[in-house]
């Protein structure tokens, strides 16, 4: 079975780590973290042992490297990850730099290595399912794509102040999904709103909470995404397809179906506050669909390029807000 | 236009007297009630005059009698206005005595005029629309039918002791959409459950106020109706029918597509606490198709018959509650 | 009762004209139309007489005017109208032009004559319901404001030729819509896209079919609407608010409850394909608030001055599709 | 890490062996099953070795046994390995007698050893909430409690013929939901209709094919069960309290959560066709909650008296069926 040496034992860390462990097709070997008490507690969890980061890398006994650390070490991760000949799982983004992450997916080319990027909304059962559907020409030519993604609360500003911005760190996530529901048109250009409305703190660290783009084609195709950082409703999580045949959408998950009615009205179950929860079926489908890149050679669902092409849609965004402008995208 | 004559000035008569005169096809002549200030009023709401019965009856102004008068004065009137020449529109029940129906139903065979009894579920653009595809075929033949029927609040004990009991005055509405979701196969047995749970004092009257039936034709279709005299989320409705290729449902009305979401969970809007409101389409359409049956000869979709057969199937149910038995119907 | 002179025997003159005549509080005195015929047909079905523009409006018998004519001819009526002392209900837009709008709104005030717009879906039972529960405070602050809006097929291209396009023509109902749920806070600006995705004849008239808008607030506030020409599953109307305390969002209206399973699926029934059926409350509804701004003193739910705003958000709409540019609104 | 050995490597067998190798709090041991292949074949896939039934029971290395052989094997098998000691989950039926599940729970009591009947359907997340919330008082008593239950398919004649029938082998389930819902009264009576609308080999067999079943308690709380061994729409899985402070429902869980809109309708997704999809998570529930009993000492959700009260209204049913009477439980 192929062992994953696993950096990065925070929440994201856990996330694959468990999917690894259960999938029956791989093992985690080693775990690296900065707080060799987080790396330690994952590790009992999932029959590991810890390492130093570079130990892993090196480590005649590890295929395949998951990149979960701080953003701004992923692109030199990638890079130690690749020359010592390891399979690449990164969370997402490779860097908030779009010219670091040409530079780091050279370096990834020419050691011939396989790399994934961890868009783990692509793997959701839902949108893949959707995907699929739509690429089948249920629906006909996708003519209206409206992304909505609200997370219940935001992070730490602490963790905002070095995040590279809304449409870097969260709305990302809706670029990757808009291009994965597009095909094989790419967003010509991109016009952001973004507005300080949930936590003044926010603003004072630079960043907005609340944010829309609108993106368009060279064909006339529309993208609209709408972001916030607080839902008092849970992980607001919805894709819906216009085309020129019907409309394809796919709704939020619930808690339960169970229902209750009263003199209030008909009251459906709560939708999951987490993402973790939210996604779990994603994050396990992606590590399965990585196993069959490496092990079947199925083309990733997300490679690297995916991983550049949606930071250059954040970076058109960043600049729209800063500019007001209209921004097209090379 | 064709003259209507009103007897009964009550909820159900208002709601037939305003959907008279709101249907561009027939005008409300007369009124008459036991309460002269009700007939006076509704009569100023429709522009209409007040009269005793008996001179609605015998009037040469008036095409078509409705009657919405207490039930036990049901089947005296129907033969008074079917001597007297008229088309009648008669609430149900024709009377709580199967004996007397049948009595009555002569009389108007005798007379030879049109009579049409008023079954407004049959005409609720809903159920209508599930009836319609059933007899398309669209589920193949049915064979599991579920009726829920709950009333949001009971009605005045001084009501229930009067009214045959909860099969006959209420159920007997799911005894006859039982029938009109069948098509051409009556219930061949009939086993009722009640129970008092909502109010002591219905069974001091000796009624019930929880009550399920479940029938079986010759062939081994299946009915299964539940009823409640309270529900506090409002007049539920709804009609479910299991067939060979495939499930047809109508479910409640609610007020409004409006839906909340918050940290409670995504609350519907209210269905109707009204009957008045819930059916208000069902009572127009109910009027217009009794117009098409005087007028163009279109089959009354509830019939004299209908009425009798309902009638049985609610004295079959009595039946089984008193002696706790399967009662045959013939 | 208050009597009405109806300019316009169209598809929409038509429907303002039965929604008075069953109103129980108006009555339609005369119908003009440049076609004698339809104005005979349509004074026939609701028991009015026929005669000219200028006669109507300089009769001592008529009370109000309902403008319903091409919307070329709507201002110069208005102020005709006006002149007379009558009472005005004009169908959106009151000009293509905002400066020939307001030069018209002096007139009427002027005049002091009462003037209501016909952005009819104000009034529609679900997004009033919706309107209503967000003033009151039911989810906070309203902060992403989301409207759909896809009509099932464009009109004829001769139509749209003389429209001023898509969001003069179609989109000012969203601009309204927007408005109205914003409440006391306009969009200050407006970025638009458009398309050419249904019909390349749309394109050779010089109009899009296809389109979206972003807006904000001063206070950041996000507004995004998106269009279309071509719907293969009917009229889609939707809005959705998500507020500091919760998401309100009123759905689309089915035609009827029924669901059918089978193994392709769960089907729900279809939507209505046409906005006289999908708005028919809505429209009833419209006649009653006139009336009440007119008998009771109510505040009229959309003034001169909301249709010179509406048409304000347009003019940037389309400015902003010519230059590519984000537009300032004053 | 407790460690099971399994008992029939069927469907069923196969379904717990991997609830439990994924548990992370369990493992397999041993498995046994008539076809030694089947056996082996699960073996490998959960990492265990094959034995003989009477040696995984006599092994020291086996801590629990998981039942899963043909129905009539089950209560022999619960006896011994209740004498050699073991903790015991065992699938539905104990036996098709009740007099025999009496015998065999007695010599389970005399030994002392834990036991847990495999009603899978308590464990299920969403019914599992459903009971929790009316337990909780959320809405009052229950009333009227509504079980639906549809099967896709039947088994083969083969299996019916032996299978004591529809009401011992489907409806069981229905009738432990029941017990489960009730709380703390038992039905009192029990009617039972059948028929063979689908398939006239299943009543060649002896067998019905379509059912439904009214019970009462003493207080006069109903419940309605309806099964049908054929629904083109997949495993039809529906259950709902009537209270008296409002209602409870728990819907079917759709494959996904798309939804195509087009001018047929609004189709959301199918419902899944197996229960082994259906009930994925119920299965894996089940095992933590019989490691709980076994490791916290929590009461089993369904004892050896549950799977004995569920037989007796399956009898009871049986009876009802044969005599056409209502029959009264003890």
């Amino acid at each position: 079975m192929l062992r994953f040496g696993i950096l990065g034992a925070g929440r994201i860390g856990n996330v694959h780590a468990r999917a690894i462990a259960s999938s029956g097709r791989a093992t985690v070997g080693y775990i690296a973290d900065a707080m060799p008490d987080a790396a330690e507690k994952l590790a009992a969890v999932v029959g590991a042992k810890t390492a130093s980061v570079e130990d892993i890398i090196a480590s005649s006994d590890i295929d395949a490297i998951l990149i979960a650390t701080p953003t701004d070490t992923h692109a030199d991760l990638i890079e130690q990850a690749a020359r010592a000949g390891k399979a690449i799982l990164c969370e997402k983004p490779v860097s908030l730099s779009v010219e670091r992450i040409k530079a780091c997916l050279q370096v990834v080319e020419k050691a011939g290595v396989p790399l994934m990027i961890g868009f783990h909304r692509r793997y959701d059962p839902n949108f893949a399912a959707l995907e699929k559907r739509l690429r089948s020409g249920e629906i006909g030519d996708p003519e209206i794509i409206t992304i909505t993604c609200r997370d219940p609360s935001a992070p730490p500003v602490s963790y905002i102040e070095r995040s590279g911005g809304l449409y870097r760190d969260m709305m990302i996530h809706d670029f990757d999904m808009a291009r994965f529901l597009l095909g094989d048109e790419e967003p010509a250009t991109v016009h952001a709103l973004g507005g300080v409305l949930t936590d003044p703190e926010i603003g004072k660290a630079g960043d907005i909470d609340t944010a829309s783009v609108q993106m368009q084609t060279a064909s006339g195709r529309i993208v609209v995404i709408t972001n916030s950082r607080r839902a008092t409703y849970g992980h607001d999580q919805r894709i819906e397809v216009h085309g020129s045949k019907g409309l394809l959408r796919a709704a939020n998950i619930h808690d339960t179906t169970v229902e209750l009615a009263n003199d209030a009205g008909w009251m459906q179950d709560k939708i999951p506050f987490s993402f973790v929860e939210r996604y779990q079926a994603a994050y396990t489908a992606e590590i399965h669909k990585f196993l069959d890149f490496l092990e079947k050679g199925e083309a990733p669902r997300a490679s690297g390029h995916d991983g550049l092409m949606a930071q250059k849609l954040a970076e058109a965004a960043s600049e729209s807000l800063k500019t007001g402008q209209v921004i097209s995208v090379k």
